[in-house]
């Protein structure tokens, strides 16, 4: 397997951690998100996914982009650890929150959504980290109460094993740090981070450990 | 069961669609996004979806948030028309077209995004409709390639019964022409948004024709 990847890729960071809790190791390539005008804008890469985004991940013959579809699939198809419980409600339960992650947090504080705000609408650099913040903010508060609230909540996300939740949770956090956003309102997911960060899986994923951190 | 829906929430007309493709109905409660200060932060709505978002999906005891986690359990303990292929790689192809509207496009153009636009950033009503062409376009853009570069895709997204990922198009395009976006680039997609507009359970799925559309 090939992992196209980027340290500071918060959706790259999901992938790593799944990699890491099912026992695999995938080849690294590097595409750096700002340097040379943007390497996943380079054909070499463009051919690989015209969506510009990483991670992409190629299994043999089958190439896979959108970080929740890759790590599911590699839940199907390798064996080890599950990253998604065995009902339907409970998988129901852990896409959810990833979703609220994946769908509803991250992509809205995205660089090329950041750039655009400065770029096109002359937004400043304050208001540019009161935006990230307000989504983070909005969107973990939301989580907190879905957590806190839910007998299903164990030491993680989903029971007390890693699901592909913690897998999206873990590197929002990373993220809220970078920009200085107030956490303390968020016990449970504090806490579940924590737990997160002391397995070796997560913690080999981090971004400051990546072969391409700078 | 029984679906927390407006009539132009993108996330709920994909639910809607899923549900006729399954050929289930479901009870409809009705949230207006924008009436009384939005109904999706009265203590009800509240007390079943923190994230205050549409849509929700009650099923007996358990209550289903995200639109793909929802038709994902749909699909699993419903019988019925697949809404995901067989194969691992097909899912993960149908998960991937799903994920790059879901949360790759749409997020970043819904109300509550536009709405900070205007009052936190005093973006002109110009700049949002720009700033909405500019994420529809460039998320089109790329789903056109990879799917007319795909010998997975058919008369529908992936092969040639709708899917997922379908639920999610049309949807999308009909955003997309309500914001008077240039769909005239992506002929693959147009082609397959008007197969699926012929199909009784995308068209009954439509905003305009909800019990609550105004």
């Amino acid at each position: 397997m090939k992992l196209h990847t980027y340290y500071r890729s918060s959706a790259s960071y999901r992938v790593r951690i799944a990699l890491n809790l099912k026992g695999l190791a995938a080849e690294e390539s590097y595409v750096h998100l700002s340097k040379n005008g943007g390497e996943q804008f380079a054909p070499a890469f463009d051919a690989i996914n015209p969506q510009h985004l990483l991670p992409v991940l190629e299994d043999g013959a089958v190439v896979l982009t959108q970080s929740l579809a890759i790590i599911e699939y590699l839940d199907e198809t390798r064996p080890g650890q599950a990253l998604l419980p065995p009902d339907a409600a409970g998988r129901a339960r852990v896409r959810a929150l990833s979703q609220a992650i994946a769908c509803d947090i991250h992509p809205i504080n995205n660089l090329r959504v950041l750039k655009y705000l400065g770029a096109e609408l002359g937004v400043s650099d304050q208001q540019k980290n009161a935006w990230y913040r307000h989504w983070v903010g909005l969107g973990l508060a939301a989580l907190e109460r879905q957590l806190a609230s839910s007998p299903d909540t164990g030491l993680f996300c989903h029971g007390d094993q890693p699901t592909m939740a913690d897998c999206c949770l873990v590197p929002q956090l990373y993220n809220a740090r970078r920009f200085d956003c107030d956490l303390s309102a968020f016990p449970t997911i504090a806490n579940i981070g924590i737990r997160c960060e002391a397995l070796d899986a997560f913690a080999r994923a981090r971004p400051d450990l990546q072969p391409d951190a700078e």
